[in-house]
C-alpha cells in the first residue's frame, strides 16, 4: 500500500494552511475591492471542453478519463473554458461587464519541475463585454493589487505586457507571411531564456529569408514604446499600448508595470492585450499572466463578447513570498482555554458551552488532567487567555484568568466574565 | 458539443454563490469557535486508499482511473482516508488531541436523486487522539453550532444517537451469532423507512431464529434510554450513552440529541457512538452523520489511536435552508462607484484607485457613457454610494455623492473624501 499522496499533489497540515489561507484571503479582498464577484465550475467538465480550444494534443497534459456511464471526461487544466462555457450559456441575459473571479484547484500532467505541480490553485480574474483597454488596465491593476496585499512591490515584480496586435501588425507591414508567425511567437518564448547572440543566430536559422530576420531582430531591439514609435510610428497597436500605459498611470501603478516585446503568451487564443508577471531578478517561472480573448465566448457557442483574463498560481507566488521572507505569523488557534481546578470536567464544558454561544472560540481539555497538564495543553493549544474555574477564587464571586503571553494573572467577577474576557482579548 | 456542466455537477453563478459561501462562512466560524484547525488533500488517492477501508465493491462508487503514468487514482469520494493516511503519515510527531476540519469537494458516480449529486461539498470534522467520550460529546456539539449559525434551531433538527457497541453487546448477550449482526444493521437502517408491520415481517423473514427475532424487536421498541435500562442495565454501552448525554447536558445542546437505537451507520468502520441528524419531520435524507472510528488509523499504518469525525454536506442542508426559508440576502458588489460628470476616464479611475489603495470596495464604469447611464450601471452593480468627479462642485472643494439605497444627495469635502466615505459606509 502507497500511503503518500500521489505523485504531484500536495498534503495540507494545518502549518501548511497558514500561507494559503494568507494567499487566498488577500486574493479575495483584492477581488473584492475592485467588486468582482465569485463563481465556481466542476473540478471535471466534458474532455471536449478543452480539445475544442486546444486542440487534441492536449490530452497528454490533461487528467482525462471515461466515467461509469462511458462520458469522456477530464480534470480541469485551466478555468478559461468553464467560464466561457458559462457565459456562452447565458447569453445575453447576463448583464455586462461581467467581472467575474474564482480559486479553482487545476491539474496537468506534466513533468515535475520547480514552480510546477500537478495539482495546484490559481486565482483567476474575468472582465467579459468590455473592448475597451479600460478592462485591460482594470486587470493590470487588480494583478498588482493582490500582490502588493501579501507584502510585494516594485522591487519584487514586475508586469511584463505587450500586444499580440503590435508583433501581427509589424510582422504583416514588413511582408512575413502569417503562416510564419506562430513559428515566430516560439523564438519570442525563448528570447528571455539565450543569450543575445545564440538568439540571433536562432532567428537566422528559423527564419527563411535573411533580411526578414533582421527586420524582427530590430523589432525586438525595442525596449521601450518609444523606442516601436521611432521603428514603425504608424502601428495602431502601438496606440493601443499607449491608451493601456496612460490608464495605468491614471490608475497609479506605472512603476510596476513595462513593455515587453518578447511576450506574447503561448496560447492561440489571445487577441490584443498580453501580459506576464515576473520576479524582478527573473529566477522564477511567471507568477501570473493573461491577456485579451475576443473571440473564445462565441468558440463555445456563445454571442461574439469581449474579454479579457488573467490567472495567477500558487506555488511560484509561495515560493516568491518564502524567497522574501514575507510569511504570515502562526496565528492562535482559540481565544480562551477552560481549565479545571477540581477536575470537573463538566463545569469546563459548560462554561466552555457559554463562551462559544457568546463566539469567543474556546477549548476545554478533553482529557482531564491535573491543573499543571491543564496549563500545558492550553499553551499547545495556542490560547490567548486560561480560564480557571472550580478555584478559590469562586467563593468570592470571581474567575482566576491567566494571559499567556504575558503569564499575568488576575481575577474577573463570575457575572460579566464574557464581557471581561471579550474586552481583554480586544488587547491581545 | 456538450456545453452543459457533466452530469451530477454544478455551475456555481455568483447568485448561487451566495447561499454556498454563507453555509461555508458559517462552517468556518463554528470551527473556529470550537478551536479546530482546518486541513486538505488531494482531491485525487491513489485507489487503494479507498478499496483498502472499504474494499473493492467501493470501486463501484468510484471516479477511478488511470493516470498518464500507470497510477490507479480515484477521486476522493470521502475525507476520512486522507485524514487517517496523514495522521498515520505523522505517528507520535503530531501532538494530540489532533481537532481538525475540511471543507473538501467529494465525488461519487451514483444515481441521481433528491438530495444527492455526483460532485458536492463536505464540511469534515475529526478529534483524534483522544478514547474519552468529551471528544463524542465536542463534536456533536459543533454540529449543532454550525447549524445552529444557519438559522436552524431544535424545532428543524434533531441529532439521533446511537452506539454500534450498545447493539452488539445486545446482540451477543441474547445469542445472536456475529456472523448474522451485518444483516441485522442492515435491517435496522430500513426501519424508519418502513411501516411498523411491515417491518415486523421482515425481521421475522430475515432471521432464522423467529424467539431471536422477538428479542430484537423488543430491543427496538426502545425509544429512550430509560428503556433500555429496563431490559438490560447491565450493557457497558448504556452508561456510555448516558455519560454521553451528561456532557451533552453540560454544554447546553440536550434539547438537540435524542437516542435512536436505529442508528448504526452503514459502513463498517465505526467502532462506538454513532449519529445521524435529520430535519425533524424526516422527509429528507440525512444532513450529517458521524461516529467513533478507533480502528482506522492503525489500518492506514499509524499507530493504534481513537478517533471520532463527522461529515456534513452542502446538498441535503441548502434544500433544508431553502424549504424553511433561512436564505442569506443578496449583499453588496461594492461599496463606491465613481462616475463622471465630465466623461473623464482618466479622473474616474484615479479616484477609485484611491479609494481602492484605502480598501474601499470601488467600480467606476469600464465604458463611459452619459452620467444617467453611468448611475444606472452604478445601480445595477449593486453599490452603496454614488461619487460624482467633474461635477461642479469641485470648483468649492467638495464631491457630490448620492446614497444608493435613499436617494439621498449630499456634497463632501475633497480633501478627505476616503474618511467621510468611510463614516457613511459604516451606517450603511
Amino acid at each position: 500500500m502507497n500511503y503518500l499522496p500521489p505523485k504531484g499533489t500536495r498534503d495540507f497540515y494545518p502549518e501548511d494552511m497558514i500561507l494559503r489561507e494568507h494567499i487566498f484571503t488577500s486574493w479575495e479582498q483584492s477581488c473584492h475591492t475592485f467588486g468582482f464577484e465569485k463563481y465556481d465550475a466542476p473540478v471535471f467538465e466534458h474532455l471536449d471542453l478543452y480539445t475544442h480550444k486546444s486542440g487534441t494534443e492536449i490530452e497528454q497534459q490533461l487528467y482525462s478519463f471515461e466515467d461509469k456511464g462511458g462520458r469522456k471526461l477530464s480534470l480541469r487544466p485551466e478555468m478559461t473554458p468553464s467560464v466561457a462555457r458559462m457565459v456562452a450559456a447565458r447569453g445575453n441575459s447576463l448583464a455586462k461587464p461581467v467581472k467575474w473571479y474564482s480559486i479553482p484547484k487545476l491539474f496537468r500532467y506534466e513533468k515535475m519541475q520547480k514552480g510546477r505541480l500537478r495539482e495546484f490553485f490559481q486565482l483567476n480574474m474575468d472582465i467579459i463585454g468590455i473592448a475597451e483597454l479600460t478592462a485591460d488596465a482594470e486587470l493590470i491593476a487588480a494583478t498588482i493589487d493582490t500582490m502588493k496585499r501579501l507584502g510585494l512591490d516594485s522591487q519584487d515584480f514586475q508586469i511584463h505586457i505587450s500586444s499580440r496586435n503590435l508583433l501581427e501588425e509589424y510582422l504583416q507591414n514588413t511582408g512575413i507571411p502569417k503562416k510564419e508567425h506562430a513559428e515566430i511567437y516560439l523564438l519570442l518564448d525563448k528570447m528571455p531564456k539565450m543569450a543575445y547572440n545564440d538568439f540571433c543566430e536562432l532567428v537566422h536559422s528559423t527564419l527563411s529569408n535573411q533580411e526578414r530576420a533582421e527586420t524582427l531582430l530590430h523589432l525586438l531591439s525595442a525596449k521601450t514604446l518609444e523606442d516601436i514609435e521611432k521603428m514603425a510610428p504608424d502601428l495602431s497597436a502601438l496606440s493601443e499600448l499607449k491608451e493601456l500605459f496612460s490608464y495605468l498611470s491614471a490608475m497609479g501603478v506605472a512603476d510596476y508595470c513595462s513593455f515587453d516585446i518578447t511576450i506574447v503568451r503561448g496560447l492561440a487564443y489571445y487577441t490584443g492585450i498580453v501580459f506576464e508577471v515576473f520576479d524582478t531578478r527573473r529566477s522564477m517561472r511567471a507568477i501570473a499572466g493573461g491577456g485579451r480573448y475576443n473571440r473564445l465566448i462565441e468558440l463555445y457557442g456563445g454571442t461574439p463578447t469581449p474579454a479579457v483574463g488573467f490567472a495567477m498560481g500558487d506555488v511560484v507566488l509561495s515560493d516568491l513570498l518564502r524567497e522574501k521572507g514575507a510569511l504570515p505569523t502562526e496565528p492562535a488557534k482559540c481565544d480562551v482555554f477552560v481549565i479545571s481546578v477540581t477536575k470537573d470536567i463538566s463545569a469546563a464544558m459548560s462554561i466552555t458551552a457559554r463562551l462559544r454561544n457568546a463566539r469567543i472560540s474556546t477549548e476545554f481539555p478533553l482529557k482531564m488532567n491535573a491543573v499543571g497538564k491543564q496549563l500545558k495543553k492550553a499553551a499547545a493549544s495556542r490560547c490567548k487567555i486560561a480560564l480557571l474555574t472550580g478555584g478559590e477564587e469562586e467563593a468570592s464571586g470571581n474567575y482566576r484568568i491567566k494571559i499567556m503571553q504575558t503569564g499575568e494573572e488576575e481575577n474577573i467577577p463570575m457575572e460579566q466574565f464574557k464581557e471581561a474576557l471579550s474586552a481583554r482579548l480586544e488587547n491581545l
